[in-house]
């Protein structure tokens, strides 16, 4: 049998119908960011990187670094071994305390990844809970519509962000089954926020759990960066909040938080937690000086703030249609992808703007599309250069003001 | 409706029949390995952890900090993004380059973990293959046959390591439909090693793709590390190799590698690979070194089979009965969880030897155990002291030569 074959098949319907991916080649600069050198056809050259979700430049924060070499130094480079089987570090309980406080839980639990701490999370909770029911925005990330569909649980969809279908769809169930109402903070494509307060209302109505994704908002939102939730008011309402220390903390590794029984139960049954070696004590490390630094300061969020403001302004300045959300996600839709990529390829080669088209299956087909993610590190000349050079093209493309 | 009371339900069942799992929190430190200090109760104390994955203490090996600190330094401390949105790196492509280089193939593909880079790469292959069946070894790791599972590709179950048993399988077929055969070279709980020529001559016969989980054999096997396919002369035979970098190679991360079109193939439809933030490049260069290294010297492989053999050689002297296998792994059955924890309490109290009781879903109810897993870092005496600590055991307990 030729599985090449079977393989190259399947690559090339995605190279017809445009969603091939071609992954640019980096070189972070610490102490740069937002540049980085892009490597193409042997060639290597400086850009301004636009659409990372190292959020707040945090991955090259000196504090951080310094932790991370430190913690290197003084444990070496690897947990060596489960969490179980002699990977469970002293670095790996003061982050997990780091950050149940961080969220006002009794008790966090950490992951290799956030997607495999939502996966392994939803897929354990879902499996276990005898006839459980999980209810699941719309716009839910893979790592939770896989945990879900692992978890063989039933799955009811409610349209995204629509309470009005949440309530109905909780009230169509039988009350004695466990429920879940599965969902996220910020949407990282569109940008959205979501009806926290009423999400919460309506699940405690219905004695349903709730289980937050907070990862495009943890270290971005809140006084001490606790995400929405903080912002909120209301962690102290949600069961499980679960997050990443890839994005705004600039490291890497996913967690949960909630109840201490919440975090044990999942700690002893959940595969995906279980089998896996330990995240090197020194990731933990760099991670909990990222989150204490953001726990005290404000500075980088608030400088964020005003750049993803100054962008969009300027983006309304000059007529280029960005949609419109409360986060610090600007995207800008084009709405093919073969159009998005060609866009993309002349940002890079003409501007040295780098800004990786988001295509399916990240996003639905037909609503591929720029995503812009100023950070507090993003000059004002940076976003100057950013808008002129939109402005430019979208002057010369047919595409331009059509694209709405 | 009360969650916690549900979830200390199953708990307490849990903590019933011994199974509950206590996480030993221990604090590494670089350069004294197998030496740790160990925090219990408030205190912290030196111990000698007998039960690492770290197998050859690479996660330790100044080179390997070294490149963890410099990469640390020159990029910062995560990727950034998505492998897809502004995360792949200059360093990953190095490594990647690196790994299909030490198993002989095309190309490669990194991942967040081991358990991921199997979960992911089954669960691929087994739902986008038309009709595709997944012959598994019934000793496969959890990663596996969680990635089987949510592939919901039909899976045949057949004997651990029995070629005969997989042949009468694979015969049952029918000629048209693709298979893949999966399974291990070194099983890290019994510590034996497939029939791999057979498997890979009943597989060719069949024409069925072979997956082989390499784990606990890379930097292990073969005269550059490439595991046991390496040293078999098998590696171009095997369709797929996977492998990690958290145990030998003493950081963290997994891998596949494999031709081109199937590392593109799984690259481009993973939602595991896809859909999560990409390793720090600091972990991908600090990981290439510890390859780079071992590929060149195999001192740390002979020492450790040294030590290997000198424990072996003393149990066998004392008479404490152990698992006969070709590997590193020195597995001690005692068969009850209670016991097989009572007794390394007892080891870490009175020896200061750290080794965790292997209980279910690690091993199956009944076939508990303490396996140790000597590396070329310990010494001759910490072998006495450790074959000392279990002859005393051994003749103070009950249990002594009755569990054979
Ligand atoms: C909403 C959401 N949840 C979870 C994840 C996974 O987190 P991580 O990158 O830490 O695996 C992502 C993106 O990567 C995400 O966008
Ligand atoms: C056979 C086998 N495969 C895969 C894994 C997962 O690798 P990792 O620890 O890198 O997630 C493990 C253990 O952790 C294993 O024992």
């Amino acid at each position: 049998m030729n599985f090449d074959a079977m393989f190259e098949e399947q690559l090339q319907a995605l190279k017809d119908e445009g969603n091939y991916r071609y992954f640019k080649e980096l070189e972070r600069k610490c102490g740069k960011f937002p540049r980085a050198a892009n490597h193409e056809d042997g060639q290597k050259r400086d850009v301004t990187v636009w659409c990372s979700n190292d959020y707040l430049g945090m991955g090259q924060h000196p504090s951080v670094v310094a932790a991370m070499c430190e913690a290197v130094q003084r444990t070496g480079t690897g947990a060596g071994g489960t969490r179980n089987i002699s990977g469970t570090n002293h670095d790996h309980l003061l982050l997990e305390a780091e950050l149940a406080d961080l969220h006002g839980k009794e008790a966090a639990l950490l992951f290799t990844s956030g997607y495999v701490s939502n996966w392994a999370a939803l897929s354990t909770l879902g499996s276990r809970l005898p006839d459980c029911v999980i209810l699941s925005d719309s716009g839910n990330h893979a790592s939770m519509i896989e945990g879900i569909r692992h978890s063989r649980a039933r799955k009811v969809i409610w349209q995204h962000n629509d309470v009005a279908d949440l309530e109905a769809k909780l009230a169509a169930l039988p009350a004695n089954v466990p429920k879940i109402v599965a969902f996220e903070s910020v949407y990282s494509m569109d940008g959205d926020i979501c009806p926290m307060k009423e999400i919460v209302e309506v699940a405690e109505k219905y004695g349903a759990m709730t289980y937050l994704d907070e990862v495009h908002a943890v270290g971005l939102y809140g006084p001490r960066g606790g995400g929405v939730s903080e912002r909120e008011g209301l962690a102290h309402r949600i069961t499980l909040i679960e997050g990443t220390l890839g994005k705004a903390y600039g490291v890497v590794g996913g967690y949960i938080t909630g109840s201490a029984a919440l975090c044990d139960f999942i700690r002893s049954f959940a595969s995906g937690f279980i089998f896996t070696t330990a995240l090197p004590p020194a990731v933990a490390a760099a991670a909990r000086t990222s989150i204490r630094h953001l726990k005290e300061s404000s500075d980088e969020r608030m400088q964020q703030r005003r750049q993803v403001a100054r962008l969009r302004a300027a983006l309304d300045r000059e007529g280029i249609p960005h949609m419109h959300n409360d986060s610090h996600i600007v995207p800008v839709m084009i709405k093919d992808p073969v159009k998005t990529r060609m866009l993309a390829d002349y940002l890079m080669d003409e501007w040295g703007i780098y800004v990786q088209p988001i295509n399916y299956p990240t996003v639905p087909k037909g609503t591929e599309r720029l995503r812009f993610t100023p950070s507090p590190l993003h000059t004002d000349a940076d976003i100057d250069h950013l808008v002129n050079a939109l402005r430019t093209l979208w002057r010369q493309c047919a595409i331009a003001h059509a694209v709405a």
